[in-house]
Formats: structure tokens, C-alpha cells, sequence
């Protein structure tokens, strides 16, 4: 993993691949290597669609090795949904892979001057573009298997679907899984429109011949990684909560705890909640034969995923995720689990956010153009958006366009990104979080549920406004540095609770590269993060005014705690100061 | 002109109307009193379709007063297109009929909680608010139509055509002219969208048994009166120019200067200028019956509107203006005069303007939704924006959301509002007029193709950045005041060439107010105007990096001419430093 694969999309004659050594990128992964090349190399206010964006791919520190969770890609760019710095993070295979095929980042750069679509090839070998328009608007499923005729099932596809083709703003990235299904998604903030942009349908990974990354002191790094495993299985989220029912375990706990945010975003409570609960989503799959327990790439010891079979006991789609559930659920009023489930499908097979997408048509329900619980009426818009109608353009593009083009007020968002699954009056502290974190919304930058609703990592009473910066501002630190290693961000939970989970971890990246790294030294990586991706956003032009939550929060009370978000502005504007 | 009426549509139990003098917002008008009470009491982080915002209506100090020229209205609010505040200006009945009637703004207030749509009456009694649902999704021509079945024909209307009912971010407000029709419109920034919000449709003005205005020294006035029609009389451009072509005399001088954007601003040339041009317009309409001299309101000396009659001798629109003609025309490639007015005749009848229709037209085809000169392709499409389908709602949004919409990168728009028809790289006072301006993109805001290209007022090179910031300072600072008397802005040709034609409307405020107003004090007021319209959009969250154009006016060269945009953004920082 010591080089740094650019393809320049715009070159005279055709695509130009380049390699060479990370230079002043050395030491940097995932979310850290991404948000460095894009803050140093992309202009902060160039057209997110233009040939200045671009594309990077990027396995984490420890992606590639034998170290459990290792395996989050991270994909970064200037976000055509935020206008800001962007990072959205996947699952799967493709990690791993491209860690193993030496590989520190991808670049895509530049603009191809024809509509031509593109396949990239990378395998010991090194690398090779090719022109492949048979490819053209196929969805994500199709792609994958057309790939799998070409090139096996033992290889890795990173792919677009039609979203990402017609540039749409909620367009995500496909990874494949342990299955070879394009089912685990850099979903967030609209990177697979830039994908797009850059004419590439699919990047195709394979490492055969390649083995293992090794560390300086394998030893010591087995046995780090033996003491890393054994505290997630102690901890009761990794060890018992997740693998049994996923993160869909969640459904139950925030409605019960009233962040439940129902009907866009109008009650923080589900009456039908438990129709679509982790506990009735295993259920169903365990009883249709599916899988309520699995891994979303090799490696992976906790087990989230799962299966989601339809009632006829064939495969619908992966099992759902909790803000998926939520998103195209509760958001929307559907307490159909196999409507959910083909909502899923449908997203990942068309390359779409989930999370943005359920808000996106919650704000659609809102403006009358079809009724909340309307499950039939959200899958036919989903097929709008993948054959690309008008109305299937205004949805791709969002929550806060679809609110704007339809005269609707109450629109979820932050910097133009929806809200995920909590709602900030009832979990304040992800709401600091969703208003002040450089990617807009987003509940993995800071994931203050922990403290405020699961106890973990200390408790904060969540429905006021006391400790929620401190609590949001050292989970975003500590998120930055996970969120460069390529570890799955759920560890967290164990190293919250586990000095000796932290440390293990700790000593596998030492044990890995030779270090010395003590807390200090993630703190400061985080930090340093922060700061680059803070910094392309003042230089793109954002201000503390684009820190705040939409104005109904502050000014709606939400039942049953009848509670509005309460932390002030200026309380938001020290999130950074530490 | 000694109160302000406010109509509250959110109050308990249906509309309530309350009077109030002028307090605090004495010695204001038009553009001075809209801003003065947006910037005094609408929240600037609030919805623009909330409660929060408010609609302020204003004629000028100097309307319903027998001055020249001084029948200007202005419509203020936040904006539902740039976010920020805004001034809307039409010429038409309306400004010097509320005059006579004694206010100085009307106010809409609030939100109604149900759907009913409102029509307000006023008169010598006073005013009346009550439901007509009839009116619904009526078209301006026959909104006014069946008022002038209820009030006759001497009554003068603002109303809002189907856009605005369906709060599109480009619709207008609409004023009737002196033969009663729709045809004169508060364009920008989507004020139309704002009133909709309201629930009102029209507002119909009867100033029966009500007189002109008085002046503290009624032969003072008519004295200075005299002067200041003479100087308008004796000007080339008020005297000669405007009447005999109206605005649309541009056309054949900016696109000679090779400033007039072709294309959606890809030349600055366009081949088949001549085709419609004010002089072939004018030709046509007299051949057919029409009127190439004309006034837009009584009391208008310098006449540039006018009559479009078809190719059957039967009205079809107003004269369409140089900004309409442009807008429908050259920016599409669209070169037939008839096409063109029937454009201007929809978006009239829609409530639209003509300048985002056709700077988000010109958009959709660079998208590929339809071909650079089809012109039935463009007339349906407006079609769809009356009928409110999902694409008619996209480009009703304007620009902005069509390019993101569609993925477009070329998009020609500041703060959100769509440029109008001066290549900013060929007239690059304009350019920073565009983006400077708290307006949004607009040419009327500080009109340095005066000095730029007609050579008035001075002479500065409009391919150069020299001298460019002090003129676009000048001109803002000027259009700022002129826009508070109600006068059109049209008199500032006579005014910038003429020490005694501006010593004449000095005499005219002074003599009519009893004031002893000099030069300086014109020009305090134009400061104390920006000064709050800069207030407000800061405290809306926008700073410098709002104040920028497009990237690739400075990226792209234009033709003929081979320029880009060369004024340095420390130097536009600088503008408003006075």
C-alpha cells in the first residue's frame, strides 16, 4: 500500500493511468488519505460535476492485513449534494483488496471529453481502462453479474448505477460483498455522481496472487488483534445487540427513548415501530431462510449483516439497515417490511443513498405527492429516479432540491444533506452533531447516540442541551481517526467502554508500522482531519451559518418529550475550538 | 402616503387587517421602505415560504404625485430564489393608484392555515380582504378579466399568476397597465412565490374620489416637473433611443460590443441579432397595428413600452423588452420575433419572469433537453411550468435547480438569480454589478453598460477591470435611491449626462417634502439602503464567497473578443467600502 493510482480522465488521446509513491500522503488512510488529496488538490469552489473534482478511493491503515473490522473503504470528493468536502464510507470486499494490490488510493481526475463508459481493471498486473459501453445504464446487480461472467467471482467491483450515470446528487457507490453483491454503499453526499462525471462505470479489483499486507512485528500484531477481537465479543452491542439483530436493533430503543423521527420528522415516536423492528426483521429472515447474522466483508467479527429472503424464501435484498428501515419506514409512515426490504433492493440496484432517498421522499409525502404509508407510491418513485424522469430527477437530487422545487418548509437538512435516524430534539447531541460536522448530516461523524440514548461512553441526559459539544466533539475526533485505520466505526462501542479494547487497537496499528502511537496521537490524527476538511469548507465558502439545524427544530416541539433542539449557536461555533 | 396597511393571513380566525402610520418608516419609499421592513422585522435565517417572511408593497415617495415618471412599484421581501433580501420593481397603475390611496406599503403578514386563496380590495374606504376560490390557478389575463367583470375597468391590479399560487421561485407579481392587462411584473428573485404563500391572488386598486398627491410647494414642483421632462426630452437615449425602439434598441448595440451572451452565455456574439432587434420589433409592430411608442403607466414621458400585435393584427403581448427579447432569444438561439413574444406573452400570463424563463430554458437545452433554437420545444416547456408537471416545477425553480436538477455545470447565475442579457466578461462593470449586488444577478441594480458601452455618464473600458469597481459602486449606490422615489430607473441616463436634469428631481423631493435634500443626501440615502440590504443578507449567513460569478466566466474565454472576467476578487470586496 505504498503507492497512488491517478487515471486522468481528460488526458489528450484518451484516459492516462498513473502510479506513484504517496509522497506527502504517506501515513495517511481512509477518510485521511481522501480528505488530504481533495483539501490539497481539488479547488474548493470548482463545479462538483467538473473536471477540478476529483474522485478518491482510499483503503484504510489497516485494510488488507489480518486485523478483524479492517475492511471500510473510504470515498472522498467535493460533494455535489453539500458543496463541501466529502467522505462517505462502505463495507464489503473492495477495501481489503485494494489494500492487498498495494494500492493507498485511487484518483480519478479530470473529464472525458466523450459520453464513453468506462471499466477499470486492477489486478497484480497493475491497472487498465478500457471503454465498455454495453455497461451503460445498467443497474448495480447487473453490472456485478456481467463482471462476474467476465472475471469471476473471486473479484471485488467498486460500481455506479444509473443514479451515478445521470449524475444525480443522492447517487452512491456500490461495493461488492463477501457474496459478490452489490450491496454495502458509500452512500452519503452524492459520490457516485462524480463517478459519473468521470465516465467510470465500475473499477474492478482482483487480487489473486497477491497475499496479506505484513506487519513490521507480526507477533505482536496477532496478538493485539487476538485481545482486539476478545473485547468485541465481550461488549454487549458488538458481542450480542449487533450480531443478533443488526443495527436494525436500534428501531426499538430510539422509539422507545422518543428519537424515533416519524412522518418527516413531525413526532419522535412510531406506534407501528415493532412491525419493523431488528427483532421482527430476524425473525422474518431466520424464518424465510435467510440470515440475521453475517458479515459484510471477511474479517468482520461482529456480523451485522444479514439476508433479507422475500416470502417465497428467495434472496430480496441484504438485510436492511437500521436508517433504512427508519428512512423508508418510520420517516415515511411504512411499516411493511418487505416493502422496506424492496425499497433496499431497489436503492442499491439503482445507486442511491438510502438514508437520503427515505427523507427525500418523506419530504415528497409532505408536499402531497403521494400519502405517508403510501409503501406501493415510494417504490414506484425509486423507479422514476432509476429511469431518470423529471420527477425521478428532482427525488435523485434530494431532500433540500425536492423540497425547494415542490415550495415545501420543513426539509430535513444540513448543508443540503438529509438527517439520518435520531431526532436532534430528543438526541441533541447527534444534532450538534448533524449541524456542525464538516460532511453535513451525518450520524457516523459523531455518533452521540452512544452517551445520550445507550449509555456507552458515559451517559448525557439527551434531551438537554448540557455536555452535548464536549460529547460531540470528541466523537468526531475520535470518528476522524477510526475512520482513517479502514475499522469498521462500530468497534467504537467496545473502545468506549474498554480502555483495553482502545489500546489493543492501539497496539495493532504500532505493531503494523513500527510505532509508538499512544490516545495522544489519534486524538491529534483526528484532529488534524477535522481540520483540512473544515478548512476546504471555509475556503468553498462555508461559514458558521451553515452549522445550524433547520429552523423548525428550534421552533417545533417534538412529542412525546415536547422538547425543541436547545443548544445555542454559540455553544455550536466551540465545537472546533479545542 | 401617511400609513401602512397590514394584512395579518395568519391570524385567529381568518385575516385581520389593522392601519398604522408610518413611525419609525417616515421619509421611506419603495425600494427604501421594502428593504427598511424586511431588514427591521423578517427573521433573515426564516423560510422565505414561512410565516416569518413578509411581502412589503411600496410605491415611491414621489408616486401618486403628477411627476413624470414616478408610477415605479417596489415588491419586497426574502427571497424564495437567492435567500437573501429583495427588491422587485414594475412599472404599471399600481404604484401611483396605492399612492393616492394614502399608503405607503402594504404588508402581507403570516400564513393562513388552510389552503383558500384571498383577493384584497381597496379603496377610499379602505381595505377589505375576502375568499375567492374562483380565482384558482387563474392566469393573470384571466385573473384581471374577471375583476375587471366585478370593478370595471379603472381599477388597477397586482396579482399572481399560476407559478405563484404554486410558489415557484421564479414567479412574479404582476401589475396591470393603463388598459388594464397584466403585462408590467415585479420579476426577480420570485416575489410572486412569496404573495402565494400568503394565499393572496390580487390586490385590486380603486382610487376613485382620491386626487394626486399635494405638494408642500405645489409651484416649486411643477416647475422642477418642467425642467426634469425637458432634460428627459433632450437626452438621446430617453428622448430618442427608448421611444422610437424601446429597451430592445440594445440589442443591435450589445451585440455589436460583442457583450450579448449567445447560446447560455457560450459567444458573445449572435448572427441573427438583426432578426430581432428593436428596430426590426418596431417595424413588425407597426405593420401589424400594434404600438412601438407607448407608456407602461400615466405619467410616463419617455414611453418605451408597446404593442405586439400577431401576424392576424391581434394582440398578442406588451412589446417584449430588450431583457425578454435577449432571454427567449439570442440566449437560446431562438431567432423569430413572433416566438419571442409569445414566450413574453406566457410567462405574463403564468407569472413568471421573462429573464430566469429564459436563462433556465437556455440551461435545459445545454442539458440536452431540447435543441439551441427550438422554439416550439421552449413554448412547451412553458407550458409544463403553467401546468405545474414535474419538469414545468423544475424550471419554475429557475436556473440554479434546473443545473442541478440535470446536472449541469455551466449554470449563469449569482446569489441563485439567473444573469441577465450582458456578458459579464464584455461589459465587466455589469459583472460586478451581478456580483456584488445584494439583489442577485442584476443589470438594473447598477447599469454600468451606461458607461461601459452607451457612453454615458463617462466612459470606462468594458473588457478591462479598471475603473469598473467605482462605476458599479457609483451606479448601486445612484439605483439604490432612485429605486426609493418611485421614479424609472430609466431617468438616470438624463441624469448622469445632465447636472440640471438631476437638480431638477432634487427640486422635485424638495419641493414636494418641503426638505432641503442636496446631492449628498441622494446619495446617503442609496448607502443607508445597501448598508440594510447588506445587513440583512449577511445575517442570512452570506459573505464574500456569495458575492463571486460563476467560475468559468473567469475560466472560459468569450468571442468575439476572447476575454474572461478580470476583476480580482480583493477588488469586488471593495465595493461597498465607501
Amino acid at each position: 500500500m505504498d503507492k497512488i493510482l491517478r487515471i486522468d480522465m481528460g488526458a489528450e488521446g484518451g484516459p492516462r493511468i498513473t502510479e506513484s509513491p504517496l509522497g506527502g500522503y504517506a501515513g495517511m488512510g481512509g477518510r485521511g488519505m481522501t480528505s488530504a488529496i481533495i483539501s490539497k488538490e481539488v479547488p474548493p469552489t470548482c463545479h462538483p460535476l467538473s473536471a477540478e473534482n476529483k474522485l478518491v478511493i482510499a483503503p484504510g491503515l489497516l485494510s488488507g492485513t489480518t486485523g478483524a473490522m479492517s475492511g471500510r473503504l473510504s470515498v472522498g470528493c467535493k460533494s455535489p449534494l453539500t458543496g463541501g468536502i466529502k467522505e462517505a464510507n462502505s463495507g464489503g470486499q473492495p477495501s481489503q483488496v485494494l489494500a492487498r494490490l498495494g494500492y493507498a488510493a485511487i484518483v480519478l481526475e479530470g473529464k472525458p471529453p466523450t459520453d464513453d463508459l468506462y471499466k477499470v481493471v486492477i489486478n497484480r498486473d497493475g491497472a487498465t481502462i478500457s471503454v465498455d459501453n454495453d455497461l451503460k445504464m445498467l443497474p448495480n446487480y447487473d453490472a456485478v453479474a456481467k463482471i462476474k461472467g467476465e472475471y469471476g467471482d473471486k473479484v471485488a467491483c467498486i460500481s455506479i448505477g444509473p443514479a451515478g450515470e445521470m449524475k444525480m446528487s443522492t447517487a452512491s457507490i456500490a461495493c461488492t460483498d463477501m457474496e459478490m453483491r452489490p450491496t454495502r454503499h458509500a452512500g452519503r453526499g452524492g459520490v457516485g455522481a462524480v463517478m459519473g462525471s468521470k465516465g467510470v462505470k465500475v473499477i474492478v479489483l482482483d487480487d489473486a496472487g497477491k497475499t496479506m499486507r505484513s506487519p513490521k512485528d507480526p507477533e505482536k500484531f496477532k496478538e493485539a488483534n487476538k485481545r482486539f477481537v476478545e473485547g468485541l465479543r465481550n461488549h454487549p452491542v458488538t458481542g450480542q445487540g449487533l450480531p443478533a439483530y443488526g443495527t436494525n436493533v436500534l428501531t426499538n430503543i430510539v422509539n422507545e427513548a422518543g428519537g424515533y423521527p416519524t412522518y418527516n420528522f413531525k413526532q419522535g415516536r412510531y406506534d407501528e415501530a415493532h412491525l419493523i423492528s431488528g427483532e421482527t426483521q430476524a425473525e422474518t429472515e431466520k424464518a424465510r431462510g435467510g440470515l440475521a447474522t453475517h458479515g459484510c466483508h471477511r474479517g468482520c467479527v461482529i456480523r451485522c449483516s444479514g439476508i433479507y429472503h422475500d416470502k417465497d424464501g428467495h434472496f430480496l435484498t441484504k438485510q436492511p439497515e437500521y436508517e433504512t428501515v427508519w428512512a423508508h419506514g418510520g420517516n415515511c409512515g411504512i411499516c411493511d417490511l418487505d416493502a422496506i426490504a424492496t425499497l433496499d433492493f431497489l436503492d442499491d440496484n439503482y445507486g442511491l443513498d438510502t438514508i437520503e432517498m427515505g427523507a427525500t421522499i418523506g419530504v415528497a409525502m409532505e408536499a402531497g405527492l403521494l400519502k405517508f404509508g403510501d409503501a406501493e407510491g415510494a417504490i414506484n418513485l425509486l423507479h422514476e429516479v432509476g429511469k431518470g424522469t423529471p420527477l425521478g430527477r428532482i427525488l435523485g437530487n434530494g431532500a433540500a432540491v425536492t423540497g425547494k422545487v415542490f415550495g415545501v418548509e420543513r426539509v430535513p437538512v444540513v448543508k443540503g444533506q438529509a438527517l439520518p435516524a435520531y431526532d436532534p430534539r430528543a438526541v441533541q447531541g447527534v444534532g450538534v452533531t448533524y449541524a456542525t460536522s464538516p460532511m453535513g448530516a451525518d450520524h457516523t461523524a459523531g455518533y452521540a447516540v452512544t452517551a445520550n440514548i445507550l449509555k456507552v461512553g458515559g451517559e448525557v441526559d439527551p434531551l438537554k442541551p448540557q455536555g452535548q459539544i464536549e460529547l460531540s466533539r470528541d466523537l468526531q475526533i475520535a470518528t476522524a481517526a477510526v475512520d482513517a485505520t479502514g475499522m469498521c466505526l462500530f468497534i467504537a462501542f467496545a473502545l468506549l467502554d474498554q480502555p483495553e479494547t482502545f489500546q489493543a487497537l492501539l497496539d495493532m496499528i504500532n505493531a503494523f508500522y513500527g510505532l509508538d502511537l499512544a490516545a495522544d496521537g489519534v486524538t491529534d490524527l483526528g484532529k488534524k482531519i477535522l481540520s483540512m476538511e473544515r478548512d476546504f469548507n471555509a475556503r468553498a465558502g462555508f461559514t458558521a451559518h451553515q452549522d445550524r439545524l433547520p429552523r423548525f427544530f428550534t421552533q417545533e416541539r417534538l412529542a412525546p418529550h415536547n422538547v425543541t433542539f436547545a443548544v445555542k449557536d454559540e455553544e455550536l461555533d466551540q465545537v472546533f475550538n479545542w
